[in-house]
């Protein structure tokens, strides 16, 4: 695994590392899991928007969310990468704005 | 781009065809852009746990939550694929859970 890493890759390593646990949470509670970390990027936003900016801390909060978004993908049975391709790849995507 | 698209060339997209809009309407607008599509994949899980799942709608949710978290990655300067390394795959990630 490296800079190289696709979509695809971290679907699977989420899946293979948490699958069972994540499936018996369920959508409902995972999504309040994602929730919960969607909450700590928004605070780390605001205190890079209020010049007080923590990037490591940032960073992370990023992969949180990430991570717990592909978790969802994973119990709902979505394909990132297929998804990403069909939206914003196939016909060039959205013009102008997303 | 193919199904080997990595996360790299996601942002790198994103940022090749919106930065120049994206910068200039900043983190807290963006932000709520992202929070906006956030409610609309919300709303898809909400139909998923009902029974009333439209995947192609959810699979398009998905990815415009990605995009956005993506754009306000490039905004604020986060490298996804070296946020994501660092917390889930460098000495195994977090254990149990996330």
């Amino acid at each position: 695994m490296s800079s190289e890493m696709t979509i695809q890759q971290f679907q699977d390593l989420i899946r293979d590392r948490y699958f069972s646990t994540d499936s018996a949470r369920g959508v409902s509670k995972t999504f309040l899991w994602l929730t919960e970390e969607f909450g700590e990027l928004s605070h780390a936003l605001g205190e890079f928007e209020r010049g007080n900016a923590d990037l490591e801390n940032l960073a992370e909060e990023f992969a949180d969310v990430l991570a717990w978004l592909v978790t969802i993908a994973n119990i709902t049975g979505i394909d990132l990468t297929d998804a990403i391709i069909k939206k914003y790849v196939i016909d060039g995507g959205p013009k102008g704005t997303k």
